[in-house]
């Protein structure tokens, strides 16, 4: 199947993603909220256009991303990262051109720049001390709301606790997706309690997206990596290995056999170098090594990695034996971090039910 | 001079870039052999014409690499990461293309398919435990040879040193660079001592490049992240953080004034994953923060990183004090290991001395 395939390459495999789309917005609909996903995970049209309800709602991270969903017909989206102000003018420009762009910020200097631009936004909570935002009882909050308010660009509040993914288990990131929604309602209420509009709620990552159990007061949740899932979100619970659906085609390329290591053609650059696994209980390493079909080798991980190099070996007193793979073998990695290795390739090679021949979609990169 | 950059992106010192090309060039020259300039690096047609010398011998470690620079006009390339049999035939048809390709290999399976392709290769020698190759005195090493040689293929052998980016200090490089040199030429004289040809005798990691003081019996050195330099480099003591010539270009996006964080648009996506001195006497996080003409703050480092955001803070116990960079400010990231960086952007912005336009160089990636 994958005899085409130059390594090392992403290989996707639509059923499991199909399976893991499905299931949050199940879960979503379930929870009677809006779902906008991240499409800075896949950063691909084809796959947008799976993951979107009805070609609507998404969530991006870069002034890329809004430029080509937009291009692909994508007219409702967040761009989630706090806004540097020499950036809106192409921000303007996109929403002039039918896309309608909301911006996220938690200065007044930037609602002074976004006020200037004419662009709408939604204020930044910081529900978890993870990064940026205001916290709900902020006087600021409240000044930004006004200055964004009395121009008409007030759309809402908007939190993401990062925080969750440092803890496993489906009642920690309860906690957290809690700790999201009360957090961004208060805000909400804060803004309201003040003569301001807040119309949008919009609250999530993949963690809490799917332990959260009530979202009264919400109105949209946003997951990203879910997608894909990869062996970080595994590891702390929210998905099994065999739901993992991206993965790096590797071909080995030798052997150091008193060392129990086998090479491959995978290093850090087909990987990326994210090591989000090294702190959980389970270090995966670079990676957990399946052969061609997708089934993991007992205990066989990514040890470590150079450029375009993979050293793959037993994990560290597992007992496991090394398996029997010559010089040519092509066996694929599930990666720690699905955003981070997916960055590093230009397309998806796409396997599906049923179907012996691989699809390829691209996918885009840049700012 | 940065206005019409939208970060994050690439800035390129080309003074700095010379200064260290012309600083390994110096030192190969008075060493007594040639240089053959690891162009993993830079992925970079304009970079690679300032660093090759007259045009000449290249190392890579893609075939996209031999192909780009081949198209180039580069002529004399060593593909120098264990050849994968299935990429045989596009080594063949590059080669009739003109361009001298030679592969490397550690193995008879290679060696064997490499001669059913009639392509000459190099025997990559395990002098440092680190990675691939054989020892120069494992009777593998002859069969490999008497494999090539009867074949006319065998071209010399092939050494890294990549445990010397671990060591620390011009003494300890040293030592490293004598490994490499003895391992290599020991594996050359039993070659030549078993009837065999052995012209080439290839060395190199950045280390000891900068290091070695004899290379007796060596015909050619190698090196590639020396160009640019980076944070590894100047924390072993190879380079100084002044000689480092790549950086990324960012903006400040927000404050967290209470947690004492300045939040840029230069995340792990720009900056890449790599943590390369975490291990390091001293962690420069996600690397240092320098203003928008590359000089450095006091102790000021992207202490975290999430995709599109760095967390900029002062280093743990410095007592340094924050600057104040409002929104907007534009400020450059010192990086913590440059292929790595680099491999994240699509062009170098090259500024150079006495000229106040930026030039865009592009680069390219994949396999």
């Amino acid at each position: 199947m994958f005899d085409q395939l130059a390594t090392p390459c992403l290989v996707l495999d639509e059923a499991r993603m199909m399976r893991n789309i499905n299931r949050l917005r199940t879960r979503s609909e379930a929870l009677g909220v809006d779902l906008r996903p991240h499409l800075k995970t896949c950063k691909s049209v084809e796959v947008a256009r799976r993951v979107l309800h009805e070609g609507g709602a998404a969530t991006v991270s870069t002034l890329k991303e809004v430029e080509e969903f937009a291009a692909a017909g994508v007219d409702d989206v967040v761009y989630a990262v706090g806004i540097a102000p020499d950036k809106l003018e192409a921000v303007a420009e996109l929403r002039r051109s039918g896309c309608d762009v909301k911006v996220l910020l938690d200065s007044l200097e930037q609602a002074e720049a976004v006020v200037a631009a004419g662009v709408p936004a939604l204020i930044e909570i910081d529900s978890d001390r993870h990064r940026g935002g205001v916290r709900a009882d902020d006087p600021m909050l409240i000044d930004i709301g006004q200055t964004l308010d009395k121009n008409g660009l007030l759309r809402g509040v908007l939190t993401h606790a990062g925080e969750s993914y440092s803890v496993s288990g489906r009642e920690q990131h309860a906690a957290f997706a809690e700790m999201e929604r009360s957090e961004a309602v208060a805000a909400a209420n804060a803004l309201r309690a003040a003569g301001l509009s807040c119309e949008v709620v919009s609250v999530g990552s993949t963690p809490t997206a799917h332990a959260a159990t009530d979202l009264t007061g919400v109105t949209e949740l946003r997951a990203g990596v879910y997608v894909f899932f990869d062996l970080v979100m595994a590891g702390i619970g929210v998905c099994s290995v065999d739901d993992i659906a991206l993965s790096v085609l590797t071909t080995v390329i030798g052997h150091q056999k008193e060392r129990g290591w086998i090479l491959c053609d995978a290093g850090w650059m087909a990987m990326s170098r994210d090591r989000g696994t090294a702190n959980q209980t389970v270090d995966q390493g670079y990676g957990i090594v399946c052969d061609a079909s997708g089934n993991p080798f007992n205990d066989l991980i990514v040890a470590a990695a150079n450029q375009e190099h993979g050293t793959i070996a037993v994990r560290a007193g597992s007992g496991a034996s090394l398996p029997d793979l010559p010089v040519g073998t092509k066996i694929r990695i599930l990666p720690n971090h699905a955003c981070a290795t997916a960055a590093q390739h230009e397309s998806y090679n796409v396997i599906s039910e049923g179907e012996d021949k691989v699809q390829n979609w691209p996918r885009f990169r840049g700012w």
